[in-house]
Order: structure tokens, then C-alpha cells, then sequence
């Protein structure tokens, strides 16, 4: 029963998430859904990438959390227009959340809507938003075996950010493990090296996501 | 009628958690819910605890795990009575789950049952298990902002172990603002700082767990 009862809450989340995604790609607009753990530097990824693109793509922002609107707080400073929604226990955000907020956005001038998922290796990665692609953010020192563990992410998003790597010393990160399963789940899938906090190896990610922009709109 | 549906889950789970409390209460079996993020030190916590009260007590452990049965193999060498959950997607344990594997275990001649929940900051913290507590692992590479906002968990735990304390230094992680929001959650949690990989700080949470286990069984 419970089955059948999860397959209901899945197809009415697919079906309104691909009116979000129709809405979207009318007006031009490229949603990016970024996954991961609690505290994997989601929100300064975020930042960095305001700080490096800001100028040259509008960028807007929907941060999914729990409960409070610290992670909005930190993305003020960029003036950029920012939604809050707060899933008051949920465990992920939903198509119907998004497409309520959607008009809280002027769509005609957005380049990139960025969804800040909430902290959750695992559920969120079921829910289609109605984004182009996922995104999983995962840092070094959650360990080398997490896409061993958590394979649904790792399967489900279009690129992989391997983040902290500032820390790798202090730890026991194997990056050769964390490639060698990640490879097994999804061989194809492009990974980049970063340290949000440092600003260390983002390039590619904003090469990537430059690329991505582009053939979006071609 | 989703609100609906997750009442009658969590009244049956609650039901069958009763069952199981009381199953282990008659034979004197502790058992504590170990509920973290992915990679915060569940499993390592295990390794120490197992080092250090191994030989005092007889220690059992349910590993719940999505996929993978890696966390098990890491305490085989303690040659403990270990069964394995995957949960094959599902983002937590349940007390059904749980009430399905205690037959495995000699209950008789165990003094403590150590589950470690799959990896995840939400969804763990709202179903009992049958356990005498939860426990909250979170460690401060996740950032000094996971008991603002992910509240319920450390709500619902009767301790916060908070985990890689070596790894500060290289981290903007303040010590200050945890405690604020772990003081305005819940202000009479007791708190333990530790380094797992390191080793230091261990000796509160041991002599903790065995005040409890002597508690417990007058």
C-alpha cells in the first residue's frame, strides 16, 4: 500500500514539474537543482558563483530549508532575487513548492535559477523540480564512500562537485576510492575538485556551467 | 491527505516501536538510536566504542544502510553480532525493520544495541525504533549552523556528540554560535566534543553511556 501511495505523491510531482520545466523554458530560464548532505557548502558555492557570474548572467535564487532563512541571509549581499521555502519538516522540496514561488520571480529577465535544495543526500534526489539537470555537491569530509552509499544522487545528477578539497590532508579521503566507485555508478559524469570556502578549482565548474547556459538557449 | 497518511505510518510504526521497547526492556538490552548526516562518524564512534566497552559490556549493532553492507565490515574485526539493514532507497530506518531482525541476535546475552540510522540529518529523527534514546552525531565540518536549522533532530535526542573537533582549525566553524543554537533548542542537552579518528575527548561520552546502562538496569 505504502507503494502505491509513494507512486501517487511521485507521478503528480512529475506531472506539475514538467509544467514548471514547459514555464522555464519558455521564458529562458535554466533551473539548476543542487543536492547534497547537510553542510556539503551548498550555500557558498552559491556565493562564489553570484560573485564570478553575477555581472555577466541574472541570476536568481530559491533556497529550500527546513526552517529558518539564514542560508537567504548569506546570499543578500549579491542583490539578487531570492525565495525562501520553508518545508516546515519536510525532508526535500517538491514541483508544487516551485511552481508556487515561480511568480514571486520576474522570469522574462532571469538567466539561471539556482534551487538550494534542503541538506538531504537522499530524498530530494527522487523529486523532480522541473530543473534542466541536478547537480550533487558532496565534500571530502563526508568521506570517499558516499557514492558507494548513496548511489541515487550520483545516478540522477548531471555533474558532481567534490568539495573541501582544502581538507583532504587532515583526513583519511581516498580520492582514488571516491573514483573508483563513482566511476562504477556513473562512469560518464563530469566531476570537478573545489574549495568553495578557498575559492580553490572552480573554474571548470564555471566553464561547465557557461557551456551548459549556452547550449540551452541555441 | 498526505498529512493523513503519514499519521497512520508513524501511529503503526509507533506501535510496533512499543513492541520492541518492551521485547528489550525484559531482557535488560539498551538499545540507542545513532542518527547523524552522511560521514559525520557514526561508524567510527562505533570502532571507539567498541574499543573501549567492548570487554565490559556485550555489544550488538543493527547497521542500517541504503545499499552496501560497509559500515558492517568496518566493525567485523571487534567480532560482534552485526546485522545489516538496507533500507534499498528508504531514507531511514523503521521499527518494523527493526522487530524483523531482533530474532537474530541472542538478546540474552546482550547489554547494549547500537543502531546506526542511514545518513541523514531529518527523516531518522521521527520514527522511534523501540530504542531507550537517540543519539545526535554532527560534526563541525558540516558548519556551526546544523542545530538552527535541521532543530528537530537535537530536539529528540537525549545527546549531541559533536564530532572532528581536530579539524576546527582548518574550518570557520565557531564553537559559540553551535552552542547559542543548541541552547535555545534544547538547553539542558548534554554535549560532547571528540575527535573519533583522533581519539581525543572520548572519555565523557564512554563514562555517559555506562551511567546510563547502569540506570537503565536498576
Amino acid at each position: 500500500m505504502e507503494i502505491k501511495i509513494m507512486k501517487n505523491i511521485l507521478d503528480r510531482n512529475q506531472n506539475k514539474a514538467n509544467e514548471v520545466r514547459e514555464i522555464l523554458r519558455g521564458k529562458k530560464v535554466l533551473m539548476v537543482n543542487i543536492i547534497s548532505s547537510p553542510g556539503a557548502g551548498k550555500t557558498t558555492l552559491l556565493e562564489r558563483t553570484c560573485e564570478k557570474l553575477g555581472k555577466k548572467y541574472a541570476i536568481a535564487v530559491i533556497e529550500g530549508d527546513i526552517t529558518t532563512d539564514r542560508d537567504a541571509q548569506r546570499l543578500k549581499k549579491y542583490n539578487i532575487p531570492i525565495v525562501v521555502i520553508n518545508t516546515e519538516g519536510g525532508c526535500h522540496l517538491d514541483s508544487h513548492s516551485i511552481s508556487k514561488v515561480l511568480g514571486e520571480f520576474d522570469l522574462e529577465n532571469t538567466d539561471i535559477l539556482f534551487v538550494e535544495n534542503v541538506g538531504n543526500l537522499i530524498c530530494p534526489s527522487q523529486f523532480d523540480l522541473g530543473e534542466e539537470f541536478k547537480i550533487a555537491v558532496v565534500s571530502t569530509t563526508e568521506g570517499d564512500d558516499k557514492p558507494g552509499k548513496y548511489p541515487m544522487l550520483f545516478r540522477e545528477a548531471q555533474a558532481v562537485l567534490l568539495n573541501k578539497t582544502d581538507l583532504i590532508p587532515y583526513t583519511n579521503f581516498n580520492f582514488d576510492n571516491f573514483k573508483t566507485d563513482l566511476d562504477r555508478i556513473n562512469s560518464r559524469i563530469p566531476l570537478f575538485k573545489m574549495s568553495c570556502t578557498k575559492g580553490d578549482g572552480m573554474e571548470e565548474w564555471f566553464d561547465w556551467i557557461e557551456e551548459r547556459m549556452k547550449n540551452f538557449r541555441t
